[in-house]
């Protein structure tokens, strides 16, 4: 990929062309390469440095490395700190890092640049921002979620109650029962804009107005959202939002994230976490505690430079496209994968748990199984990298910037080999069981 | 540098080798320069990518980048997450890693291996573990601690105790004032071992049984003194710690904080952000939070893997030689420089802040003068890297990794120099003024 090509030109990804889904007759390989050779995102997948053995089905759980996002490492490693040194702060504008890379991913969600931060963990960002909208609602002691949320999300959740005391609960309903739970007592709705397991997406616009009427805040988690679904959490009326930075975003292992406050409350939002980076002036070595008046706030410790610096590299390749364009491209991936399972006849097997309305749905295929685990491994090992989450599901990520529809009929293809030769239950062989943590 | 060298021989810098201080008579270059030719610890400086120009006395606020922490980060970013991808989460074990170098941290301050975990900024481990601490003396309500701490340590406490509710409070009183101070109200004592400003430092082990005696659990910032002074925080009775990577740890801008629990608090101490890496089992997605046994209880979102690699490369330097004689050294160059400064006859115009009892001091020498600001930019401008704190000091890190005596005859010089020409005045004019931001 040349760079400075797409940067002469940077509407050429714009539009959301999308070549028409093929019919049952057109899935073969060859007329899927067709599309792919004339597919506007093609040329992003030059972009990423993704073995050529692999089928990466698992960009939700860890994007994988941008040449830019290494060359942006290197940069800030080997000259900002090897030579830099400690003027870097200032001559690399370090300081201004957490603010500069939070802009971009505004950007991708739909926010002012002013409204999301770069900065530390999503449990750490959810901890600041669900502390801070209780002391915004203090005649309500609910945080209400949904049962299924991403269990760190209500580890946190519950957590903040517990720390602000007698009276306060987190209460987690069933998706159905939202959001008849609103009410009188609820002070914040805390939700994952999409699942993590079945990847059913919320209509943000409409629960986030349920919360207002009902007098509570909307608190959004996008980390299965942000780089893969066309956001408007500004417009759709979001009062804070948390994200992660290793998945879609593609940042690295363990990426910052980041956190989105709407403008309205930056005036009165007070951070539990009072450190130093969330000061007025942080180099007044002041002895009290001022907040920043903006995003800043949000701020707490140093921020970690490498860290962020790999984000935004891996960040600068979503310049060259729109977040529209990446929705159409993931939906025309889930719809090719339907078919083509169902072309296997897998479809009755395994069960397909995602939505099959686009607007429910992220950019991924949940299938259930009761092996689930075993076949994720088998699948592993014939080099086409889905997840396993628990207890039954196999998870793929279909990550519009890179995935190719070739890769959605290899990965299918593969699967329809292990299933027929059943060649997944060599993996519940004690021999090869092993414990697969992947975060 | 050959590594495989020191690895084959890691004994060769144990001994904590100290040359004679240099009689007044013997303070020239050459004589110095000998010095450092026989010194066991000259090697080292090679391990580091130093700029030739420049002498850098500031790594007390970013150390500088080692060829170790340079090769350990590329090999993260390019192998383990380009070519491993999500796999290395299990094949190279990043699950592990803030437990690796957290044991690699536990050696230079005296700790346990499982005493210590990297995570986080020191801010937020200091929100952490302030939090906890308070839990475990219910029945007191202050954290003591010392007016000119490091401001985000006092910011964050006061952060703690507003959020622990109506009687708590932050106390500060002057260093002179401790430990007369602590009581039966005081839950918490809370101190920088070594003070950011002048140096100074507390006597770990008295303060710690002090703290003990009167019911108070200690919790030490150990930012200005790991890596830097022979620590023995097990020994020597600390509760709990916090501490900073990218300083005499040299992990780089921003790195990830470490936070130290006694052995004996494992049990009992419960963490006030609960995400889901401080869960007992986190890969099994469960509904309900349920803390880890260990040190891993502190954990709580995604660790920085990239940043954590780079600080895990960075503590290999330290394995070719004991924090005795880091100590031994960092001892020496401060007594250089102090008898350089008076040969030069800048004694009186630069006041030493800093103690001259070596036990009663950190890894740096702090100058009051009313230009401090100025002079600091001069400095740098000649290639002498130090720093400014406000209102008035002027500091000089002596980091005994890489700092040679010739460093500091030079500096000295360079200082006499522009006092001599009163070149700092230049600084002072308008067009020469910048506010310069330094972590």
């Amino acid at each position: 990929m040349n760079d400075a090509q797409h940067t002469a030109d940077p509407g050429r990804y714009n539009a959301a062309v999308r070549p028409p889904i093929p019919t049952a007759e057109a899935l073969s390989r060859t007329a899927l390469q067709a599309l792919d050779s004339a597919d506007p995102l093609a040329e992003l997948r030059q972009a990423f440095r993704l073995p050529d053995d692999l089928i990466y089905l698992n960009g939700n759980s860890l994007g994988p490395l941008s040449h830019a996002a290494l060359a942006r490492l290197t940069q800030c490693a080997s000259d900002e700190w090897g030579d830099g040194l400690v003027g870097s702060w200032n001559h690399a504008d370090w300081v201004g890092l957490p603010r500069r890379v939070g802009a971009q991913i505004a950007r991708l969600i739909g926010a002012a640049a002013a409204e999301v931060i770069a900065a530390d963990s999503t449990s750490i960002n959810l901890f600041k921002l669900l502390w801070a909208a209780l002391q915004l609602r203090p005649q309500r002691r609910v945080i209400l979620t949904e049962s299924d949320n991403f269990p760190t999300d209500n580890y946190i959740a519950a957590g903040v109650a517990a720390l602000a005391g007698s009276g306060y609960q987190l209460r987690r309903v069933s998706r159905d029962q939202l959001p008849a739970a609103l009410g009188p007592e609820v002070a914040i709705l805390l939700l994952s804009h999409v699942n993590y397991r079945d990847g059913y997406r919320h209509d943000l616009r409409a629960l986030s107005a349920a919360a207002r009427d009902s007098g509570a805040l909307s608190v959004w988690d996008l980390a299965h959202s942000a780089g893969a679904i066309k956001l408007e959490i500004g417009a759709d009326g979001a009062d804070f939002a948390v994200g992660c930075g290793y998945k879609f975003l593609n940042g690295g292992p363990g990426a910052p994230a980041f956190a989105f406050a709407a403008e309205r409350w930056h005036a009165t939002l007070q951070s539990p976490l009072t450190g130093w980076f969330g000061h007025q002036r942080p180099f007044d070595f002041a002895a009290d505690f001022a907040p920043a008046a903006g995003i800043d706030k949000l701020q707490v410790g140093t921020p970690g430079i490498l860290g962020l610096s790999a984000l935004d590299g891996a960040l600068a390749v979503f310049s060259h496209t729109e977040p529209a364009a990446l929705q159409a491209k993931s939906e025309e991936l889930f719809e090719l994968c339907l078919r083509l399972l169902e072309q296997q006849n897998l479809g009755e097997e395994l069960v397909c748990i995602t939505p099959r309305e686009s607007a429910q749905r992220g950019s991924q295929i949940s299938l259930r199984h009761p092996a689930a685990r075993s076949l994720g491994q088998a699948l592993a090992a014939a080099g086409v990298i889905g997840d396993f989450r628990p207890p039954d599901v196999l998870r793929f990520g279909l990550t519009p910037l890179y995935t190719r529809r070739v890769d959605i009929f290899d990965a299918v293809h593969t699967l329809a080999t292990i299933m027929r030769e059943q060649r997944w239950q060599r993996w519940q062989q004690p021999a090869y069981q092993q414990d697969l943590l992947v975060p």
